[in-house]
């Protein structure tokens, strides 16, 4: 593991922000950063040269819908996750947990794993911490994840703790399953629900066993987001200062920027990919919900302050025709100038920390945004 | 009109192949040229830029569905068809006849026009020559179409003949309605359906009124390649040949081979765009049907022969991965190669032509096909 690393650049004096760089054996990632999500080996509507233009420098890959199409060892032998999609910046795989667990009825967990049957054809598959891993590293991913279960909201603390007792059992047999010699990472995942002192325990014994970063698992399930934050606070400051930190499946613009003040490095959320493809767009001022009447019109971009190339070419006008339209270039185009939001909200927020700034950079982002979106 | 004109660079000593160049309005168009189709303001899953590094030089917009969605003085308060879908080269519309007469029972054809329900909401509309005019230059085309009837194939030999003399009398209206100082072209469409005597009558009915260039219409509407070919030799060799000849809605890799050999400069066919969405790819050795379970672990590109940006990057096994799960990815990047490929075909065919080795350009087309799409 000797390829990855992380560097501490900078610590925010007002808050637990913090600026750093991701080594990876694909190359340095600067935190805090956001992960476009490439569920089936793409970022829907996006090239893999659009997204390094937007500035991505590192996506996450789902291992449940690999794992059934096409398959990761028909991805092995056309030469990994990688060369596959045209991607040669890292990537970040889940362990497929919280894909299983989303299946309900159609799976069951015994101390083993979990047997499940496919969303698709109904075929029954059983995944364990040890083929998790395995999937994962015959995808090629840079940084792995440990397989957990995500557990659902609200649960009772009975049912929080055994599950998550469960998840450092299987913790620690990923742990065990890693080869070690690829370069690759492996990170833990802190689970324990809405009880902080879960969390604290779940933090504690990752880190006994030993991860090369951490992540809270189990967030952004439906509670509030005080809630979300609470959990944040309650586990971050137990984990290393020298590793990195990732919350997985947040969130909101809110979300980042209230995660980066608590410490957070890495985020990975659908929200900027599937919201565009629905035509909700994000913006410094709120949404743009591009189908509304009112953008009929509308000569404008969906942010004359956005410098995207969305913005510079196209106007609120277009983009509703085509949406309404079904048309192929509106998932295109909205996807595209939502991940120039994201991947922006985050560049910014590096700089501002870089220049001892983020309390400003905060205040700003809120007074920016209007109750209700305007235009 | 004085910004239209044609100039005949070239001559092919063995056929009736020419190579020259349409200067209008928004530039210089080399041909013979394909234009591709961009029914509702965007040439589905490209954007503009793409389709300019692939070497589109015009492209088609479609009056009826422009007309009905957003609407064409929509369009123009946000400043025309060019700025709106932010494409700055010329622009060709057809004349909203042919998707009218396609709606069969919605539709009644009068003297005065068309009346027709749209497929939309069956909202009435009567467009008539005056209206299909106003509404293709409010849109801002380059290049305007005379509104005519596409006659079905196959009709009797009467109602061919009193639909093209209608044809006529709605081309001569057209002219009237023409403003003149615009700089847009105005092409007339010679109809006659698949009898010679008639397609010569047209021809010469159309010149006597005179057009900026000629286009051959009711092709391509189910008769055989033969008497496609048969039309154009009874029509081509008719028209002005210092004016620019145009094919309606053809074709086929080998229509347009056959089509330039007989003289045609212009070409617009959904076949590219509209296949390359159902995962039917075009080579120079035939077709590529992607989803065939033979290309499931294909390690090579689309067409190892070409140098497309799809082909450098993505194997038949990603792709076909692709367009099984319906991500908006393969119709992009389908779209690219198809539309790389038709107009790679037109750019070869106009080098061969100025290098008088057109003879052998179309053998070496023919000798590359494989009756069975090979890989
Ligand atoms: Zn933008
Ligand atoms: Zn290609």
């Amino acid at each position: 593991m000797s390829q990855f690393g992380f560097t501490l650049l900078h610590t925010d004096p007002h808050s637990q922000a913090r600026r750093g760089q991701i080594q990876t054996r694909r190359g340095t990632i600067e935190t805090p950063v956001f992960m476009p999500v490439g569920t089936l080996g793409t970022v829907k509507g996006m090239l893999p040269e659009t997204l390094k233009e937007e500035g991505a420098e590192i996506i996450l890959g789902n291992t449940y819908h690999l794992f059934l199409r096409p398959g990761h060892e028909l991805v092995a032998r056309l030469g990994g996750l990688h060369q596959f999609m045209n991607w040669d910046r890292p990537i970040l795989t889940d362990s497929g947990g919280f894909q299983v667990f989303s299946l309900g009825k159609l799976r069951k967990i015994t101390e083993e794993g979990v047997r499940f049957q496919s969303h698709i054809d109904g075929s029954s598959h059983m995944l364990t911490p040890e083929l998790s891993i395995a999937v994962q590293e015959t995808l090629g991913a840079d940084i792995i994840m440990a397989f957990d279960e995500c557990i659902p909201y609200p649960s009772t603390r009975d049912y929080v703790a055994s599950s998550t007792a469960l998840s450092g059992r299987w913790a620690r047999r990923c742990k065990e399953a890693r080869r070690s010699d690829d370069g690759a990472a492996l990170f833990g995942i802190v689970q324990g629900g809405m009880y902080a002192d879960l969390r604290k325990q779940s933090a504690e014994e990752l880190q006994e066993i030993g991860f090369d970063g951490y992540a809270l698992g189990g967030l952004s399930v439906g509670e509030e987001a005080a809630a979300m934050y609470d959990m944040m606070e309650a586990a971050l400051p137990l984990l290393p200062a020298d590793q990195p930190r990732y919350v997985m499946g947040v969130g909101t613009p809110e979300n980042l920027i209230e995660g980066v003040a608590r410490g957070v490095d890495m985020f990975d959320c659908v929200m900027p990919t599937r919201n565009a493809r629905n035509g909700v767009l994000f913006t410094n001022f709120g949404k743009v919900v591009i189908k509304q009447a009112r953008y009929a019109e509308d000569p404008l971009p969906i942010d004359p302050d956005c410098d995207c190339y969305v913005c510079r070419h196209y106007s609120r006008a277009y983009l509703r025709h085509l949406y309404q339209n079904n048309e192929i270039l509106a998932a295109m185009l909205h996807t595209r100038h939502n991940l120039h939001y994201y991947l922006g909200l985050m560049a910014g927020a590096r700089d501002a920390i870089a220049a001892g700034r983020f309390t400003e950079y905060r205040q700003e982002f809120y007074r920016r945004r209007q109750p209700e979106s305007a235009a």
